[in-house]
């Protein structure tokens, strides 16, 4: 097997650029890093892997788990270069961004969220929408193919279906009913749960959900809270998507 | 007003070595950075403030809002120094401690925390525990007074009642109930809550409960989902946390 030991490689090269938008964008594609990451994104979306990267080490310790895919090899220089993970173990995948169609044919509950921007937050909403079964719509946030969101989502980036930027209009037309978490809102306790699909609507953690989506909103809830004490936004999230899934 | 320009000032030397754990233990004290969470966490425990440090610029915008604190004002050049916090305000404080004592007269429900390591998640917990009204023991934790975490949990850190390294054994003879949060347990959604006082045990995110801790625990408590996915530690504390304050 060969060995690659140049960041002039093609692909090492392409991966670089996956660190940015514009590219990401450009070539339909991003990276997953960490063994069980990798592995697990493999397993969920085998049909949109591209390439298996492994440094020497990785590649002597973790490849036999990766023997059906396609495999390059870097040494430990060249994989030092390509990530920015402290520790890294030496595992990264390169996959195409699913399409996800946003249109008529969406059964799932959805979580959208109006500029939530921290990578940290997006992708543990991400991770909590794969497990309770929401789909997700990202207005104004940050990119959920960044290197920060894939880590803190990991699998959940492929497992969960991903909608960037459709309009509340759009939404609403595809039968869905908009309720936003807001601290005014109906106890959450005590709300009558919607019958048809809908949608929570978590706003921007410093101003809330924006009055243009919110006078979109049919509802609002209210988190009952013993003390005034903002909520972090995937907590919030995740409490009114357990609730309302019951 | 003298403004200080010298590393060498005893309460800018002092600062620093609270990012020391080891000083934040010597001398009881931690610091809070930015200037909401300063101002929160002035009006919620003005009894522990010590000092309100500003940069000469802070002083000039927010001076005003901490008129009957004591504030010592430094160069631009020495805040730098002192945070590590991009785009940082130049508004900190430093604080004593809170003196928790854990006996028979704690009559919150508490969380307990088994091994969460992860600063973020830490901070983010002390907010959620602060806003539903749950005191917090953090066993084998990383240190809440961490700028890391002080940084995520903002005022909560003050709020909230922490308790470190207390053991299973003391918090069942002061009448609580251990409900550890595990894969396997009873569906939280059906879940007959408990009587009397109670502790949701949490455990870290790689392996979850301690086998000596789950030992100690009357009663085991499941999340429901729809898919098989990890939760983030700081999602399943928040949601198990609503549903048994209900």
């Amino acid at each position: 097997m060969e060995i690659i030991s140049s960041l002039n490689n093609a692909l090492v090269k392409r991966i670089n650029k996956l660190k940015i938008k514009k590219y990401r964008d450009e070539y339909g594609e991003f990276f997953a890093e960490g063994y069980k990451n990798v592995l697990d994104s493999v397993a969920a979306r085998r049909d949109l892997l591209k390439s298996v990267v492994l440094s020497e080490r990785a590649y002597g310790e973790f490849g036999q788990d990766f023997a059906d895919c396609p495999i390059t090899v870097v040494t430990e220089q060249v994989y030092g270069k390509i990530t920015d993970t402290e520790g890294a173990q030496g595992v990264l995948a390169v996959f195409s961004g699913p399409k996800n169609v946003f249109d008529g044919s969406n059964t799932q509950n959805l979580v959208l969220l109006d500029r939530i921007r921290d990578p940290g937050n997006v992708g543990t909403i991400l991770r909590t929408c794969c497990a309770f079964g929401y789909g997700v719509v990202l207005n104004n946030c940050c990119d959920p193919y960044s290197p920060k969101v894939v880590r803190s989502a990991m699998s959940a980036v492929l497992k969960c279906d991903i909608f960037v930027d459709i309009s509340a209009d759009n939404i609403i037309s595809n039968g869905y009913e908009l309720i936003a978490a807001d601290m005014n809102g109906e106890m959450l306790d005590t709300i009558v749960k919607p019958d048809g699909k809908f949608c929570i609507v978590v706003g921007n953690e410093a101003d809330g959900v924006s009055g243009e989506i919110m006078n979109k909103c049919s509802r609002t809830v209210r988190i009952p809270q013993k003390n005034i004490e903002s909520l972090n936004a995937a907590i919030a999230a995740a409490i009114v998507m357990y609730a309302l899934s019951k």
